[in-house]
């Protein structure tokens, strides 16, 4: 049986780049080695790595004023990384709006002098708060959001006007989903296993004139921008096969025709199983409707028994993954760039047909 | 033609497991996906990752009372955490036997009072001291030491008389290739991409009495042992598929006969090349005979354009990866576990050759 894989993160992979990947295995380009065993001082992964950096470039057309980073250890090192490299008078405000923000929070407290600007947590995250007339302290290093939140499946639906300031925003859950202007970004950051591939690799998009300007020598040399920039990314033996399958997907986007569309595909995507939630007598949406989410779907039933039932069904007909958050329970479908429309749409039908058996 | 990879890292990995690798890409045990698109939180990967620490345990015999983490970021990574966790009283001290123990070093001493206890550096490091009778400082909390060093290609033949202090060992270049007393290490850590696997996942064996014991508050929490340890290496995504790699070589460790018999393997292939090197007229092997590393043969010729001639006729044999580290120059023949012994033999064979047709 053909399955389709909804979950988080690790996320389904494009087939396409999977047969490309699986192709080569054993011999990429000819050498007669695997892209696994490549050293990467060759000349060849230096095209790998060189060739990634040019598609998410193009993709995202992303000028010379910015730096593109592969680097390791996930969003959770950015959380502390971000503190460490720009907050040069120790100050940012930062915008709460689900477990990874409040995560970034609590992390940059151990940096610096931090404010929540807005949070959405007394009412469990359920949207994105008004972000409107920020209060933004004239001090203040950057300002901190996170673009998608996974767990509650509430999205921006424009970016916040920061009055100029630096603005630093955790993408990991929707880059490249949609067109995005990088030039109202002070960095990005993504971990890979969402929309770019597979896990082991972060990708850091920063401008230039950003880093190297803080005493960093307490610190460790790993959670330096200015260092891996400096080295190309190389300072260390970077995560060279995750690299790799990245470069291939973020490709694989710019030949099905870029950001337009790709956002075209996931709003297709999106709408279909929003519209079938809005009219449905059992499934509830949990993300308020004007912070949905194109990228996680969070919805429940009526109770953690029928979430059960509906989850152990779904997988026997191959929907698998569909589980939620642990904390929050109920179910998530995760649609990133790769999932096809056809996974959604059987999702779609097995949820009308698990309601018509259940209510007629 | 078969192509020999002599790379230092990443370098060579088992045909068995790149070919089984291969076979599960698209489909890993019928479950319809990718270990690359599967979650770090579904039951298939839990197998995977806890029954890479299994194969880890089972190959070193390593007991209840040591943690088997995977982390991310690399042995420069290790450099920070390990004083950032091990220095309670904010001392340590250092065996500089090479390029990354000098780093190892260097990066201590941003975290405490760092001493160097012995070093080969002013003969470009090409032996390991004398360890008889260490000058350890009393309070010091640990040793640090690095088992093998790559670049100038020198290897511990014993693991020093530290006086019952906390002994921390970068293996990174040598871990299972023979067998270890992991009892004499409070922590030893390593790369994957020379003995275990893919680039990407770093390995830390670590006693548990030693994590937990400092107040952390002030360090990035992604460099927290403690942290690692009770989330089982999943406090936030781990590298998946380079842990699944790794979990496939330690296993065919395992499969071989464990580390006496990978020990033997790797000693025949060093004796071969070694033995040669020995009576050669136009090769000189660079480490002192005492010192010599069974993973890393580094040589030279009389000079560098010989080098360079060599180096280019040995890769046009299916021979690569042979060209010295880039400060150092010369020859580097890395030839970890997985390199077969027809490979180091048909490198020889290269060599007489090269030889003979030189001089007669």
């Amino acid at each position: 049986m053909k399955k389709y894989n909804f979950s988080a993160g690790p996320a389904t992979l494009p087939q396409e780049v999977l047969k490309e990947v699986k192709e080569e295995l054993l011999d990429y380009n000819k050498l007669g080695y695997s892209v696994l065993e490549m050293s990467h001082r060759s000349k060849d992964f230096e095209s790998i790595i060189e060739g990634a950096k040019d598609e998410i470039r193009k993709l995202a057309n992303i000028g010379p004023d910015y730096d593109v980073l592969f680097l390791q250890g996930g969003a959770s090192s950015q959380f502390a990384m971000v503190p460490m490299n720009l907050m040069v008078n120790g100050k940012a405000d930062y915008l709460v709006t689900g477990n990874w923000a409040k995560k970034a929070y609590e992390e940059a407290l151990k940096f610096g002098d931090i404010k929540v600007l807005k949070s959405s947590e007394k009412d469990n995250f359920t949207y994105i708060p008004d972000l409107t007339d920020l209060d933004i302290r004239d001090d203040s290093d950057y300002i901190y959001m996170t673009e998608n939140n996974t767990i509650y499946g509430t999205e921006y639906k424009e970016i916040p006007d920061v009055k100029g300031k630096i603005l630093v925003n955790d993408a990991s859950s929707n880059i490249f989903s949609r067109p995005m202007d990088i030039n109202k970004f002070g960095l990005v950051f993504a971990g890979a296993q969402k929309n770019l591939g597979p896990a082991g690799v972060t990708l850091v998009i920063v401008r230039k004139d950003l880093v190297g300007k803080k005493d960093m020598s307490n610190y460790p040399t790993m959670f330096n921008y200015e260092i891996h920039a400096n080295k190309k990314s190389m300072y260390n033996t970077p995560p060279t096969f995750s690299i790799y399958v990245l470069g291939k997907v973020v490709k694989w986007i710019n030949d099905l025709g870029g950001l337009e569309k790709i956002g075209d595909h996931n709003s297709r995507k999106a709408d279909l199983i929003y519209d079938f939630l809005d009219q449905s007598k059992i499934f509830v949406p949990v993300a308020r409707k004007d912070s949905r989410s194109r990228m996680n779907v969070v919805f429940k039933t009526e109770s953690s028994e029928l979430d059960s039932e509906f989850i152990d069904l779904a997988a026997r007909e191959g929907l698998v993954g569909l589980k939620g958050y642990r904390s929050l329970g109920g179910m998530r479908a995760s649609i990133y760039n790769a999932m096809p429309y056809e996974g959604v749409k059987k999702l779609v039908d097995f949820m009308e047909d698990f309601e018509r058996k259940r209510i007629g």
